[in-house]
């Protein structure tokens, strides 16, 4: 289907979708995002030569949450390498929800088991390259502004200071990665848990998230820019993250029904990517039990099924 | 690579894999799988046409174990369709032992988190079309014949009765399925583990294994036959689990060192395929601490890095 | 008190319970048990000399279900010693379920860890001796009845027969058990589960059960019979069990509101005792979330705390 | 047993336990505590009279570690009754180690199974009233020098500062509690851990652990001063609980083996009780797997089979 024919029908399978945001619920852990329009659902599909289709409640901006996770990851890959990085996080999904701490505790030698999990992103953060926290997070953010081709994105800082007065679980999950020592001595946990929460709190539009996704279908080169700008084995180490454990412990079901590369935050925006073709950027704030967009997960199913989207 | 080339290269890369196999070690907890070669290491690559290329030791036969879970999930798919089988099993994986009660016991509603962890395979063997366990066994035998290209594959009765006697654990499984209800009221469980034991049985060589995988490759299509022979849908699901779950877990690892869809057995067997090139068959039954092929699987990582063989 | 002011007491304590009856429900999960009357409440207590106090609903007899453990473990005590049985059971509360098989995966060498979960009496089970089911059956309805002072307990088959059929979780566990050499080589998992299901399905009434616990209550010595049964040892090492884990995981809420030695089973009988003084027999079929008698356990927390029986 | 015969009796028994030190090591995880003499053994027993009889090594002063979580249960019930209280833990063993988090994510409602794992007693830390960490310290050490007769005992700084620094899983435990809403929103973390770690260190030798222990055996009475310190119900529910769990996850064993009220130390002592009759303090810095000092746990184990201690 070409782009102006993805245009025209986009506002349809938009409309379709919408509905199923009624099975859903806008998370209210955090109190910052608990004031998200519940029954809103925007996408936008960036190809190779940056021409968009976009349908459906702009909403813009909302929060990266765990959508960050991914770039932070090559980040991380790029700063230190294969071997350091997964020194201290595993490769493996848990079947858990995100934040559990089970399988720290119950599976030597208790480092996460993947670099998605909150305990995962958690060391990844320690990774970065930086003096200070605030070192750090301005790297991070240079990083994913020039992941989405130049872009000025920011932090909410509303959001971080929402995160970070209430996310007791986050800081739970910290500690225990210290007392294991993924997180070594001369590490400060709240330093880490700083980075983490501001990397979060970034704020996106469905354009720019669309952006960012186009990166990673072509294997980080970014072809608007003509330019290499992750080596293609971390994005190639993201990407099957990203089917492995990027829809939390629905990752499974989304890999079967949808079956294309995601990533999702808790403020209903999903990252994905239809390798080699597109970039896609959705938000759709009303979550499902398992912490996804069931809007916007409904759209991309359908649209997968539609356009033969399926890697598999 | 030229099927003349790959001929020719194999036996160096089977040579440099083998000694992996000393990091390994030969399943016991089937006396009988316990009398295989630990040494030993061989491998066949089929393309569409049928061409082969082979190398190493032949080792054959040996028995499918965990491989026959694919083909019986396919068979339970066009038996039931995609709604009955996921009634009875989950889409997600575990991080779990291939054999824990973990995730029964701890995750409502109680139905195993997939078809290839043994509670969940356990389950799609119910499923099984056929008035007795002896016909259901046949009818699993017919398909595995027809998927092998018109084999004349047999059960190895020593270790159906081997495993059939010593392998109380998936009794557990069983009755724990049993008393969750996944397993209903009409079905006798030892009716089910018999249908289950047998398929484990099935003996098979690389060449077979690699021929059973072709059909995978080509998404049911048998190229040789020139016809479709599995559902399309039905072999999309299949090797997405295979990606999400077919290496135990260690099938992140696998994932991100391989990246190709695959399947091990306690044997030491690996089925994997490179999706609309190849159909492979592995084998070399010194296993590492997840239940894997030591040598088998450094083999396909070293081969899937030279040759390009990710799909992500 | 005296046993005539207990006597006269005792209708009123009764009835004051009988109202938490209503919180509770009768067990179902074996279908025989759900006939009982759920509002029923019934007490004997029994003293040194034999007298009793009795009153409420007779709703004789029950079936023993998990009180029988107690017994039996006193049996295979007195069968095979301290150091034999304690290498099969462990002697710690688990805090889980009666039914759980969490810690016997999660927890090395993956022995039951106390005698009086299912998990712990199936291993005891199979410790009595006889030289088959039916010869172990006998010699524990010997041992029940001369514990009773010369009673004639029987069997009831329709329990026996609905829990033998429908107890898939207990075979799950048993499978476990087998699995993990607790149950040795020479041991048949369908023999020890039957004579399992058989002492849990002996029947009993009110009277007969004070007159059971009486023994206790006198660490092993018959007061009317004149005669030790029971060596002290044995029965103080049942005795603690029955502190620590006689009413499943409200044990520790138990003991601190009530504060008396006591087993339940899922009949919603309960045998208590109060060291030195008394043997008591209480049947309320209504079981809480925990799988005590609701009803029965009020009557007795009310009873100890206005007349001083706590051990503690 | 006399007083002056068991002063006299009293060193054969520590010289035959002390080799049971060797079993055992000396707690490092908080490297303050690693400096005890590994092979010391010395015990202090006093009766209603205050006399006492003691033997072995002084090794005096160590610090409370876990047993003072005894002491701080009844100060929080004193100062807030049982309702309050046990709205925050509640009245189970969990069969899981002491710094496990296992059951605060698995069962809901996510409150600590008991107030002396290390989750409880931080959640009854958090009960203490006081204005300010430093005000409820020294609330604490009042009501602790007085349950000791009026001693002048003092937390050692460098123990305090040695735990603060290092205990990120009792850190985590706390944030997790937190995020449990079993810490409320008006409590900070950190305060109370600070008070949680200040309690664990005071400072405290055999005999003065004796004394306070003595205090418990008279149910809260002071037999020396004549006076009631503590209302006897309260120390009712602290003694179930010492039996229950004031062992860690060896409870159960030691109650079987010992069957007396103890609370045990990572620093190697222990406190114990035969009700009625003696207070008993012991320290032994090495410890078992489970956490328990091994030559006192012997000590005591070999005296009360002796001198018939046992309370079953």
């Amino acid at each position: 289907m070409k782009m102006d024919q993805l245009r025209e029908a986009l506002p349809q399978w938009v409309d379709a979708s919408r509905i199923f945001a009624k099975g859903g619920k806008v998370a209210s852990y955090i109190p910052e995002l608990a004031k998200a329009p519940g029954d809103s659902l925007g996408i936008t599909i960036m190809d190779a030569s940056g021409e968009t289709a976009s349908a459906g409640d702009k909403h813009c901006p909302f929060t990266m949450q765990s959508i960050s996770k991914v770039f932070t990851l090559l980040l991380a890959l790029m700063d230190n390498g294969e071997e350091e990085v997964f020194a201290k996080v595993g490769m493996e999904p848990t079947g858990d929800d995100f934040n559990s701490m089970l399988k720290l505790e119950l599976v030597e030698p208790g480092k996460p088991f993947n670099p998605l999990i909150n305990a995962g992103a958690i060391a990844v953060s320690s990774l970065i390259r930086g003096d200070s926290p605030a070192a750090k997070t301005e790297r991070i953010l240079a990083f994913f502004n020039e992941a989405a081709g130049g872009a000025s994105l920011a932090i909410n800082q509303d959001v971080f200071r929402s995160e970070s007065a209430t996310a007791h679980r986050n800081r739970s999950l910290a500690y225990f990665l210290k007392d294991n020592e993924v997180l070594g001595e001369d590490i400060d946990v709240e330093d880490v848990l700083s980075v983490y929460f501001q990397h979060c709190s970034i704020e996106i539009c469905c354009d720019q998230l669309a952006r960012m996704a186009l990166l990673l279908s072509f294997d980080g080169f970014d072809p608007l820019a003509g330019r290499q700008i992750v080596p293609k084995r971390y994005v190639q180490i993201a990407k099957t993250f990203m089917i492995m454990c990027g829809m939390y412990n629905a990752s499974g079901e989304f890999a079967i029904k949808v079956g294309i590369p995601a990533k999702s935050g808790v403020s209903g925006g999903i990252l994905a990517i239809v390798p080699g073709r597109y970039g896609i950027g959705v938000i759709g704030p009303a979550l499902g039990a398992k912490g996804n967009s069931t809007a916007g997960v409904h759209l991309l199913e359908s649209m997968s099924a539609a356009l033969d989207w399926r890697i598999f």
